[in-house]
């Protein structure tokens, strides 16, 4: 969490916080709008959690860190929330385990929906109060952008426990579009290298673990000016690349050859004709859209493939430096954000698709930056304890709420993951 | 099931089929009544259903086995419900993944009691055409019998799931009552043995594995006139009973010991105070009720323990062929039949408890009768395909349907198994 | 262990006991003796042993049961090897875990070695002293009777270990001998049933699983005359038998499935030609041979498939009684026994392979014979325990020693089992 | 593979290859001396292979990358030594699988070394021809190289096996010595940073991960001057840190729980004295010596509760580059190399222990270097293909054949490894 970007104090600018606070908070609940309650009690997988339970937790979260410690009088709305609720801080206390969230059919949907009710009655009433101090300030951002990333969450667990269902529901029907996807092929784009800056600038918020900014040096190098297709990641099919380990790294050859994978989650061959599941349902594979849901195994097989390598994360954010704005296409038809952002391509570099389209694989383990210092109690765990074993994505994807995605953000997932909106770009050294 | 007890075909006949039929459907929607969709959807572990999952596939029973082949024009209700909801019968074809079955947030509820009133409205209707032929009155009694064994698992399974939960929620409220249990101390009872019979005899319906009945030999025994109570089993609990490995089969003791058992499920201890959940949530352990919730391995070790051992079915169904009805206590102050059993204290024998208390442990296992013949075609696979590695259970429970209790009857699970709503009488050699 | 048969305490009489105990002793070490070192350690899986686990702990059973009671003076070997090689008696206090017996390089095989010669020393001191009270001789037996067991064991376990390794090597080789087995087609003997008694009779020894002896009734029953062949299993596998869930229990399917089994344990598949591993190596199938190696599952898919059942042990028993000695041929060509077997066609009953060719899977799970009683102290450990989740396999095989096969004894394993010398016998009802 | 560094092919210089060829092989088969044929036989874990497999493995290599290519009318010692001894070169065909060398009993101890005397022969042949071109040079040189690295592998191999046997055999006894370790408490060495240079550079060998030579950008920093002791670690474990989830990384809080770890492995508590187990058999724990056999995780919770970090590999390499040769104590005293190394203080810096004690983790994932190309062929399969969810470890340890240990050595093993000679110096940022 950023020292940077206090909230001011003045009132005008406090109800201003306020409808952000309540702009944030609608539009989570928007997303579970057409869910049921059992759609959102259920959880797929232990990597995965219930609707209801993000609904909750990020609510907990405000209650926990925020309440708890300004509210006047605080009374938690339910007691056993605090457990119930706690994702993994230890320093809150204990949690309910992770793998056991989905048992969890009482509270129901609807004590949870009056939860957040609540949660918001008090912290408008303590925003209105007009004392947000430079701590309340920053944390009460933190609980905002917490809940984006949840957003996000919710539709890609949902998305994964739909498509754990033979009859491939809709979550919800879109009408059809005309297919777009890349508009030509990719090419390269050369970048000079040598000492550069990483690390996020300025005065917005930016999580802890993006900070300090840094120097770092980079050799010349060159990306793709697209992500891979899934025509492109078909070819790969076609060339046997499930079944050579040639491709593969050997973790990666061992989780393919156990899991007996032949082709990417949310994919269905029905005689010659693929098809793909999205949040819209199942769909006839788009061959120009940029091929999602890659694990890190497979994006690095297909990079091998290719001749190529995944970037660095210091490669990706030099380059995105000079990409302003979100741009591109719906990876996910069934995707519709309350407030989907403007994608307009992307200034400079002649890269595409950088920002909001897909989480890009990069061949960066997730580790502090020189100097990280996580910030000081329970809020510290939320980034620094989970770096090892984890890759950097970056760029944000189409379920990326619009205003979350930005350059220096750096997501992280097991490299086995796949149920994320993840996809790839490809990197070369210079020759 | 058994040939004998054919429907009746006149049509006075008729109306009470009819009237049976909707009786025992009515039942089943009656459980799940107290339940939220959120409650009836989730699976708590692989070997627990979701109610939801009970109501559709109880009516996918008589949508395939009676009206796909005898209703003029069938069309099923839902294609894709074949697999759906097909618990695990080969020769229907290929089944949803048991471990899977909580997955099904689609069709909802309300969907499948569409579809249970569907069924039962082309059920009554072929019923009123009064042409149940002898095949069909066989199918037709096979499917209520088999939708009141999925009462006793709605009960079984949901109780699971809410134990699951930490906050220990109530099926539903029930108003305190006295501790009633055992009367005062249990004794043995005394029988000669020599050549006796087994296996259901009359008219009535029965299960095809309490076929034929025949001949056995045995030897002079004695049973326990009452259940094991919990006060007897804390008894053994305070000896050291799960910390010696004395008392143990040695499968027994690894399972105890892998899973660091040290008292029953759905016991907690608070202090010195142990509580149990129940249906009707978590209450003071009451120390003259029968234990509950054994598996196999602690009924055995118990028994062990006590100098004595668990009764073989042979001389169960000897014993109890003399008891005429049910009779006993609430085992769950949280189950509350719709038709809640007269539970007469049992005649002869002097034996208390023999009927609709617990499942008692045997130490039979599950093998098929001589001169056993299962059905032909796929309703053939009902019983027999199950039998190993399963042990047999006897006498009914208080979450039994009134009416599904008999003396023949033969249920059957793992030795491990501890959902069910099990219990303990000790047997012993004459000395 | 059968309170019958205490051995005399005449000198003339010690001096034959003791000449049995140094046979016994000796045919255990001349089993090992075409192995290495290298050989002697390996564990292949957890429920196998290696062979100088097998040499140590018959040692371990004479010193800790006999020697620890009754030498005067009495001093371990070495203090360490009653924890090292006990095997499961609780009574005598912990155990080096099951699975880690193949980590103990130390003590060496020669250590191992040595021990043997130390306990034989003394044994055989103790035994000339004249004293074998009735305790003791019974002690005595009982030692000796293990050891026969782990004779077997040694052979099945260094069978699966040699198995493993790629290069299929001999235990030992023997000369190429014409294909044996089974003269004709197997036909079917009839038995009246009615009242029979089963258990152990006479004066000779007897496990204490095998007693008391007891009534059982019988209904009419078949016995096919010889075992299932290899061709005969052949055409099962031909017509599907491993793909057709129709033919297995359920249990039995989910592992057939998990493990994609297709064919029996030692067999492999070269082209269109089928080989099979052997104590002397490999070898091409030959169909006459009775199949060996299956599972209960396997046996029971094939009974069903075949149209009839598995036997009852009560079944066999009661046939076999009238078989008076071993008789058949080499199942497994590399079993050389020290003494080997005189294997005469059995009288009476026209069953032919009933003694001493493979163990017959029975459909009777492992229970206590009515008033069974486990001997007092430790030893009692050494049957009762295991009752539960196994079934009985009965006959003896070409690996059990001479002597040591009687229509009596009740082995058992669980249903999964494999690499025992296992075999089938199909049974049926009388039409 | 380092292209720098062909051998010279003047018949003089050939010789000194030949020299140095058949030293180091001569060096393998001495670490082997001290064990029986049994104790080189056995696998203790999947991570750990069998003396004997290390012994053939190595040979393998030289006859699969340089016979096979170079020998005139090359034939194998045994075809099936092909596959057997793989380790995991997909290029060069199948592989035995990992989890079961240790099931290899055939060939024996005694085959492996004539397999090894003959490759030997053959190779010295082949040398002493004068042809070694630039390939052959690099090629004969890399096999040496690999040769050395399981040098290491067949002490920790071992070591984990001796110590699996609850005797905790010695792998060679030692005379006892006085306890050495560092000389007194540790302190800060401080690193200005800024534009520096890391990888290989100059004449020698280097493996292909080591390259190329590249800039990097380092923040001010600082390093302990010694490595953690037994005594530091141990003030660890008194303040509860195996126990307060607030030190340890989100995954390696859920291995040590999972796990129920509470001190380093080979570690023993008797009482209140601690012992570990080394090569020369179980010692009372040396409070001076450095804390060896740490897991990743271990080593950044203790650096995370003594308020620092784990240095990066750029930091570590950079800091060493002024430290001209081994020097330290014996971590493990029952290391004995053939050669041991003369291991003097380090020169500059103030930094102690960082050549030849304890192989260092860093924070450093394992990960190609800017422009990093394997070698063609199979052999370019030996370090690129896992550099995924590894951690580097640099300066080698007491186990590390003399010669082998430098400054851009990057060792790497998941973040649970805890069986290598690892050990923990502490990082922290300029303040």
């Amino acid at each position: 969490m950023s020292p940077a970007g206090p909230l001011p104090t003045h009132h005008a600018e406090t109800s201003a916080v306020a409808r952000r606070y309540a702009a944030v908070r609608a539009a989570t609940e928007a997303l579970a709008q057409p869910l049921s309650a059992e759609d959102c009690c259920v959880q797929s997988m232990p990597d995965a959690s219930p609707t209801k339970w993000h609904l909750a937790h990020t609510s907990w979260f405000f209650e926990t860190f925020i309440l708890e410690a300004h509210e006047p009088g605080f009374r938690p709305f339910d007691a056993a929330f605090r457990v119930l609720f706690n994702s993994y801080y230890q320093g809150v206390g204990s949690q309910h385990p992770r793998p056991q969230r989905g048992l969890l059919t009482r509270p129901s949907l609807a004590s949870v929906l009056d939860y957040r009710a609540d949660v918001d009655a008090r912290m408008l009433r303590l925003l209105q109060q007009g004392i947000p101090a430079a701590e309340l300030a920053a944390l009460l951002e933190l609980g905002l952008q917490h809940e984006q990333q949840h957003q996000e969450l919710i539709l890609t667990d949902i998305k994964h426990l739909l498509w754990c269902n033979p009859l491939w529901p809709a979550y919800r029907s879109v009408p059809a579009a005309a297919e777009s996807g890349s508009a030509g092929p990719s090419g390269w784009q050369h970048f000079e290298g040598g000492l550069a800056q990483i690390g996020h600038a300025g005065a917005g918020f930016a999580f802890d673990n993006e900070l300090p900014r840094h120097h770092i040096y980079l050799q010349p190098y060159q990306l793709a000016t697209q992500l891979v297709t899934n025509a492109d990641y078909l070819a790969f099919m076609a060339d046997g690349g499930y079944h050579d380990p040639a491709h593969w790294l050997a973790d990666g050859w061992d989780w393919c050859r156990t899991q007996q994978l032949t082709h990417p989650l949310y994919w269905r061959q029905d005689g010659q004709d693929w098809s793909e599941f999205t949040l819209a349902g199942g769909r006839p594979l788009a061959p120009r859209q940029p091929v999602a849901h890659l694990s890190y195994y497979e994006a690095d097989a297909y990079a091998r493939w290719a001749g190529a390598r995944l970037p660095t994360e210091g490669e990706w954010e030099s380059a995105a430096s000079v990409c302003a704005a979100p741009q591109g296409h719906f990876a996910d038809s069934g995707v519709l954000h309350p407030c989907p952002a403007q994608r307009a391509p992307g200034q400079g570099a002649g890269l595409l698709q950088m920002l909001g389209e897909l989480w890009e694989w990069t061949q960066s383990s997730y580790a502090p930056y020189p100097g990280f210092a996580p910030a000081p109690g329970a809020v510290g765990e939320y980034n620094g304890k989970f770096m090892v074993n984890q890759y950097v994505l970056r760029g944000g994807s189409c379920a990326t709420p619009a205003g979350h995605v930005r350059a220096s953000y750096r997501n992280f997932f097991p490299a086995a993951a796949r149920w994320q909106f993840t996809g790839l770009r490809l990197a070369r050294d210079e020759r």
